[in-house]
């Protein structure tokens, strides 16, 4: 009965029917944020989601501290003629790829490098025009690589490795989202430098692992895959992307990860003497992650009652309620508080709900949050020496006072893998094996059966690109790129019929 | 020796006799910022200096957390019509203070609400104009106090207490120097509304208990001041600047309490519901601190050897020096490594300096970063059992290491004692007596010394805003305002003659 209270009294959409609209519902339901600034795509963060975000970005501070990266922070400001420089980068590659020859073969003509990015442009302060407009960092390439040759003389000073978070803008045409899609953007960018190709390679492999421990805190499977040419990061050698999978079947870059050879150094003049007093070029990486994390949180470990925090990043760990009566009530208080001193001196986010309403009322309230443990605690349950723990995804039981660090921490690690196993089996059952494509009499590409938009498909491919744009055409998906594992034994190519070990996963991507 | 070779390899300019180069050159020597990004007065953070920083950010959201605030995050944009709002209220404050009368009785021509302020513009995206302008903020007021109205319904919203750490802009004409004048600012701002008047000045007065909680850590005296009138920061009732005194004698505003009563309330419309069920104004204040903070410990603790780190905010308390001859290294190695982990473990920031270079060299190098304790340790000492403390500020003697965690902190402590203590003495040096000004026979105001810039001055006053400028003009100071506290018995107004117990504060600002 409680439970249909519940759901009527805060009138979430089904996630399962319409996840469209239980996403948005959500997000403002548990106080994550606010959307009613008057900016489109620009939301108020409230307290109870920007202590999430912080506390996924504690994890990534962690992460860059164990492997050795310091923390730096850039302007926001980037003068014009910098993004000149990229944008001729971008233009350069993307005509070696073309014309299939070297980039430091080519020389650009001035009107190749246009201005197509979606930033946002300042170029005027007080009542003064600037002489040089500036824009608001998308990323921080063009603004990191132009002090990397006044940081970087010597071997010595490789490997290179920083990292910042901060705020950075796009102006997004496209509809925008919380935490997915939106014009200011919490932001993590990690750029390193090295000697050579192999040393950003080794910093990728660094990459992929941090990723995995990361995710391994927010309870998320990923899918990582080496993404198309077409779909590398401008100025890239190749780019693996990281992607969740969401409820709707759609994928979400979560983070990704940048090989880029020597070619940004090239452009920007980022050399080192080496040991034999020679200058050559450093080989560079980036690494990138944003709030969308704490979207995928969001989307899949949510349900039809609200939000379910992984422990990990959980702003309240765990709840307590007192269940007083008239009779007693101070005894109970005053054994709820004691309760909330053990648990947070010993270093778990604790709060007291003392609020003066019904228990189920304050129940409803924390599990739209998505607090993952709460405590109940009665004149019996006192008596007893007990305290009920119920958890956020389900399940009751009588924790003993006396040892309750230890007990609520096991509930806490045991709800973090009930969240791991239960995405893992989410995730699996989205990805399928697409149906055959082939072609017929005329020359036309068909497919065998239709396209179900809510999953992700992985074929055996060896095509050219031309032949993945008619795939995507055909099945109005998109190429995610080489999964990280290739098939162990070879397969038929989907389109050429001939073997491959080539694994590549399509989607409909946010 | 040793002394004269690090001054001379450092090339750093006396402090006490050329400050304003001092300055600028500690801060690029000691890495804390690179002043070459190519936008002027906007800096990058260096690892060091941005540890710094955190480290201060971090006394702050511990002090913030104690007294009940909430963290937010705002957008930086806001849209231009909100800033018309804003000046809207600053040019109504003024002409009724100028006429003498109540705000509400006022109501403005639209064109006397013009847009002076300093901020910069965005007014384009992509290749589009945007349907608004929008500005970076300088402050959050108009982007909070539109979103205040729609989370303040009743009294049992009050008080509402937040906070951001957030990047800020002005479009500074004047000279920028690092931390002090600079064009991105790192800025802490919290933002607080009340039932009534007497609530928001109870927060002012928790806002100056915060305020000398941290300067308690960062070892440094301040001047606070309630701002005369014409320095009231807009839109609010009275101002309280909290000043450090630079050792050229300039004041430095580090941080800023504004009491707003219910004026920017009634300009946003933010109303609660009192118990008696009516629509009542909210009361409100904001305090505001920011990078100051750090440009202040860098100008007031430094000597001409570096900068000195107070320990709370050391990015390293200690650094290890292993001193090692060819025979036994592997030993002392050993015991500086295990020395390290000693350290780490009980919570102190500790680094060992292995590079392969003699001690001196490195010792030059952490005393310019302001390492407050160094400890070496050669055979000899390894042998007695002990380790050889050096503090920053002069000073050696051997610690035991089987007691080391509680020796160190001793030392720390003791450091930041003699930090506080050596500052609070230069800071009463600098307050003096300002000379006797009076009228001569044709009525012209005269001094009867000669101003010393280099100092602050206090004066019995008891003029008005008018005579209060010829002083201005007279002596070449700015009022910082009426300390907070009086005179405890009455002195004579410098100008009028009559008993006052005002005591008010002049200097050369920054």
């Amino acid at each position: 009965m409680d439970e249909k209270v519940g759901k009527a009294k805060r009138g979430i959409p089904s996630k399962k029917e319409d996840f469209n609209s239980w996403y948005p519902f959500i997000v403002e339901a548990a106080d994550l944020v606010d959307k009613r600034y008057p900016i489109k795509g620009m939301d108020v963060w409230r307290p109870y989601g920007w202590k999430a975000m912080r506390l996924i970005d504690a994890i990534t501070h962690r992460e860059m501290e164990f492997t050795g990266h310091e923390e730096v922070r850039f302007p926001l400001l980037i003068p014009a003629n910098l993004l000149q420089q990229e944008n001729r980068l971008v233009a350069l590659l993307k005509r070696a790829r073309e014309e299939g020859v070297d980039p430091s073969e080519l020389r650009l003509d001035e009107d190749e490098a246009g201005f197509e990015k979606e930033v946002y442009w300042v170029s005027n302060a007080g009542e003064s025009e600037l002489e040089i407009p500036m824009f608001l960092r998308p990323t921080s390439e063009t603004a990191m690589y132009t002090m990397f040759p006044l940081w970087i003389r010597s071997h010595a000073d490789l490997p290179l490795k920083i990292y910042q978070i901060v705020n950075t803008f796009r102006y997004e045409t496209k509809q925008t989202r919380s935490f997915i899609r939106v014009r200011e953007i919490h932001f993590f960018e990690a750029h390193t430098a090295h000697v050579d190709e192999a040393g950003a390679t080794r910093q990728i492999g660094e990459d992929l692992e941090i990723v995995n421990r990361i995710m391994h805190d927010l309870c998320l499977p990923v899918i990582m895959a080496r993404r198309p040419v077409w779909d590398t990061f401008p100025g890239a050698w190749y780019t693996i992307g990281i992607d969740v999978v969401m409820p709707n079947g759609r994928t979400l870059q979560v983070a990704s990860c940048h090989h880029y050879r020597d070619q940004w150094a090239k452009e920007f003049g980022i050399t080192y003497e080496d040991e034999k007093a020679e200058q050559k070029y450093c080989h560079q990486t980036t690494y990138g992650m944003s709030e969308r994390l704490l979207g995928a949180v969001v989307g899949v470990h949510g349900d039809d009652r609200g939000l379910i925090m992984p422990p990990a990043i959980a702003p309240i760990q765990v709840v307590i309620v007192p269940v007083t009566k008239k009779d007693g009530a101070d005894e109970i208080i005053a054994a709820c508080n004691e309760l909330h001193t053990t648990l947070s001196t010993a270093g778990i986010r604790v709060k007291i709900d003392g609020r003066d309403m019904r228990p189920a009322r304050k129940y409803y309230d924390w599990e739209i949050k998505g607090v993952p443990l709460r405590l109940e605690l009665g004149p019996r349950d006192l008596a007893d020496g007990s305290a009920i723990a119920a958890r956020r995804g389900g399940g009751k039981k009588a924790l003993v006072i006396s040892n309750i660090v230890t007990l609520v921490n096991q509930e806490l690690s045991e709800i973090a893998d009930w969240l791991r196993n239960r995405a893992a089996a989410q995730h699996s059952d989205i990805i399928k094996e697409i149906p055959r494509i082939s072609k017929d009499e005329n020359g036309d590409w068909s497919l065998d059966a239709e396209i179900d938009e809510a999953s992700i498909y992985e074929i055996a491919f060896d095509g050219s690109d031309a032949e993945a744009e008619v795939i995507e055409l055909l099945t109005g998906l998109s190429f995610l790129g080489d999964a990280t594992e290739e098939y162990p034994e070879e397969q038929y190519c989907c389109i050429s019929g001939k073997p491959t070990k080539r694994r590549v996963l399509l989607s409909k991507s946010y």
